[in-house]
């Protein structure tokens, strides 16, 4: 099943154990069971009530069980995911926090992690990758390592509960939503003319510990001073470091501001950390060609 | 002479010509003349009239004498100054822009440029460097090779004076200041408290269109938001771009400020363009955890 | 016909001429003919096309007959608007802009105005009071008043379109709305916690040049920091200066977010002229116990 | 001895004991025996010395004597006062907090106030009137009153040290100064120009609970955006509620920047309490002809 194949909450509602389950089957890693155990209580009101169903059968399961789900994870930049034996929903996963290209320091920094987080608690570690970028996960990983042998496995279900609500969210089309997603959006306001300011060119980086920014989205202004879409939406906002670049010397040279030469601001760049992937992060401008103002608005 | 040495005014005033000339002899490039000229103008009330006296002394020269002056600089970054055989003055202005560390495709432009500019207008190409950066001077030598071969004589006399300026101004101690300075400062205002921030790391770095940032100055601020001196003064600020680096986050939570994990604002930069390097800059942060404002102030 | 009966642009679509006659025929003033005489074009695409064909017969019709439509306006402020002997549209409108609770001394400034206008140009002042507030109405007549006698009878007209237009707008239900419609909004942000400020009370006041402030409208921001409705919509924002006052001290208080005692901010005044009654006038507060920015945002 | 008789500290020094007491017998209100007793210990080294050598002998006094030095001053907007029987010193503080012009219904609440603290302590209600509004004399004095009978003599001991701290300060010329100053001053900043803002006219008011704004101090922004003195200085800022008023509208049209016809802006009021008497009040405007930010600067 490919990424982008969805199935409508309707048709699952309708659908036998068979086709039922093959279409959740991998919302959970390799445990098609949780989606077959659910299939009796159809017909599901909302994808809220299809998750919420799924959620309490891993709760209710065996223990045994349970941790079973867990090890059925793949390492993160482990070697099965080198060599492409996960999921294609883990493949994408880890892929969407930079995970397939990592360095050779990094990859052996993984192995390392990976291997102290398998000898402390038996599991592989797991975490919603979605919601992360490569550096918030390994500072998450570090301080996951620090729990207790009966605390980590709670955390790793929570992850696991949250990977599976992001693969229904984009699995299920449903009138109802999962509070899954984030929004990273801006604005541009051109006090110096009194309106919003039209045409200007912006930029989305991601910044990272190590190695140079990498570009995620970039757009121009409209009329009303915002980009056509946010930059980020529906999916979670990767918990990281983000720097937003405003060209808006050019906009104040198009405009004919009087500006100096060189103009005092060319690229303004606004540097913000995410830390609820889920939230919306509104980060606009109030500019003039001597002064600008940023914060994190709604 | 090295470029520590001062002489004050007084004693220039009642020197002999010789002791004069000596002390003068290389405010203009290779032309002792124009220091003995003015000997017998003596005393001098300010230093602007010592400068004032000089400048009137090449202008009143005869054109070849003039053209003479002009041909006696060397070249930027040109085999002179690589094999040291300029003035220590011409040695430590062009160091002042990174003349002295330019890549060997850096090398190569401005060779190729110097030829172009000697070919046009048959002198060296003259700059006031300690008022450039790198990209600057790049900037300039390209827009100063359109200029037609009338207009470019006074255009290169033009930098003559301001070397001179500088010169004097280092070398002679005086109750009066040419207008040759510059200032770049800031104050970080923390408006979550209400009061100015004291403790905030600041880093001053100068951007360049190519290779990294360049560490310029860093400090910290004072009980009243400040530096305890500026960044940047007692000379002229090198047109070019630069970038202030304001870390509020470790600021805020030292003082328990509440903030997200991590915080939404950590290292804030500001980039700006320097285009008057005899101004004042000052470019201030206003600042919470969630916002923040810049400009250019004063 | 009362000022809240509407009519639906399909009913007037599907009427008799005399239906449709009584339904219009007091968009322009002691004027039924102008209705009358678009009864035939229907059925009208819009509400835009409507007010285009009643426009269009006023301006094709002959001089004699448009001044007529002119003079059979009511004096601003005069003995027929006193006595109730104008249309009770008419006189809404005036009671709109404050006319109906002048002191004697403005009641003798507008006599006089209207004296010396009929004197000048042989009609009465027509303006659409709804765009206006006392003083900016004053500010127009004295204005008008230096037309000539040529230029006059045009700006006079246009009034009269622009009445007309507010007129139809109020009175016919159609699914296109004509540009006569204004905004006055708002919007806390508390940049000290970093989101909307939730229940601070704002008061909306007019400013006149003589008397004190009056109170327009209230309201407690929600959870976004909106008021649940524009301070001012579905009308043209009379031209005008206003004040709004956002309770940050208590909100703050409340919060308990330190502050010095009494509080630095406590009501925060914002004060503004509006110029374009169609336009949208967003005047946000971004604020801290310490700090606030206000502009004209979109 | 009039209000502006100074005398130095070196004088003071040597002068002999009945000098000495003349010149600071009305420090303490009728309490020359509090200068007498520090005469032996001249030389003083610093107006704070001397300051401290009073505040100890007032301290080690006997209680009865301290309770009579209380007892001897007047009561505040009391018959007293009206009738001029008190030092020159206290009308002219009284005065200076607007006690010598109240309505009679403010008479008769201090009145009602005066007699119900003297019924509960014995003494008369003491404050340092240089330190407050009006209005902040009253809330003061709810709040003493609300003091237990141990605690009040200490705080009103405390406004006595503060009334001779204020009177040494005027009546002393002396090296150092003591803390009993405060500074209200402010800075217009044309952002939209990138320069400060010259030429803008501003007034300070003194706002009250009840009747009008009060005038205190106006000035015109010079060169550098600032007033040439500040607005409130070598003096105790009163406790109360101030209202700035920029006249950025016409800045901005003599200037020719593009504004709306009114301007959006005209008169911007900034409203603002002061809490700290002895503090440092620094409150710029960041101005466009759109939009403005002000904060508690320094």
């Amino acid at each position: 099943m490919s990424a982008v194949t969805t199935v409508s909450l309707h048709s699952l509602n309708t659908a036998d154990k068979a086709a039922f389950t093959v279409a959740l089957g991998e919302i959970y890693e390799h445990a098609p069971w949780v989606a077959e155990a659910v299939h009796g209580q159809r017909p599901f009101a909302s994808l809220a009530a299809l998750h919420e169903a799924m959620v309490s059968v891993v709760r209710a399961a065996p223990a045994e069980q349970r941790m079973a789900l867990l090890k059925g994870h793949p390492d993160l930049a482990g070697k099965a995911a080198r060599a492409g034996a996960v999921t294609s929903d883990s493949k994408a996963e880890q892929a969407s926090a930079g995970l397939d290209r990592l360095s050779e320091a990094e990859y052996a920094n993984f192995h390392r992690l990976n291997d102290a987080y398998r000898a402390k608690f038996g599991i592989p570690f797991i975490v919603c990758a979605r919601r992360h970028s490569k550096d918030s996960i390994l500072r998450h990983f570090e301080h996951r390592l620090q729990n207790s042998v009966t605390a980590e496995p709670k955390a790793a279900l929570n992850e696991v509960f949250r990977i599976a609500a992001l693969r229904l969210d984009q699995r299920v089309e449903a009138p109802d939503k999962l509070k899954v997603h984030g929004r990273l959006s801006t604005h541009v306001l051109d006090t110096h003319a009194g309106h919003p300011a039209a045409g200007v060119k912006i930029e989305l980086a991601e910044l990272a510990a190590h190695g140079g920014p990498r570009a995620i989205a970039s757009g121009t202004t409209n009329l009303d001073g915002r980009t056509d879409h946010p930059f980020i939406s529906r999916r979670p906002i990767p918990i990281g470091r983000y720097e937003l670049r405003f060209h808006v010397g050019e906009y104040f040279t198009r405009r004919g501001a009087p500006q100096s030469d060189p103009p005092f601001l060319d690229v303004v760049p606004v540097r913000f950390d995410v830390a609820e992937p889920e939230s919306h992060y509104h980060v606009p401008l109030l500019v003039t060609p001597w002064s600008y103002s940023t914060y994190r608005g709604s």
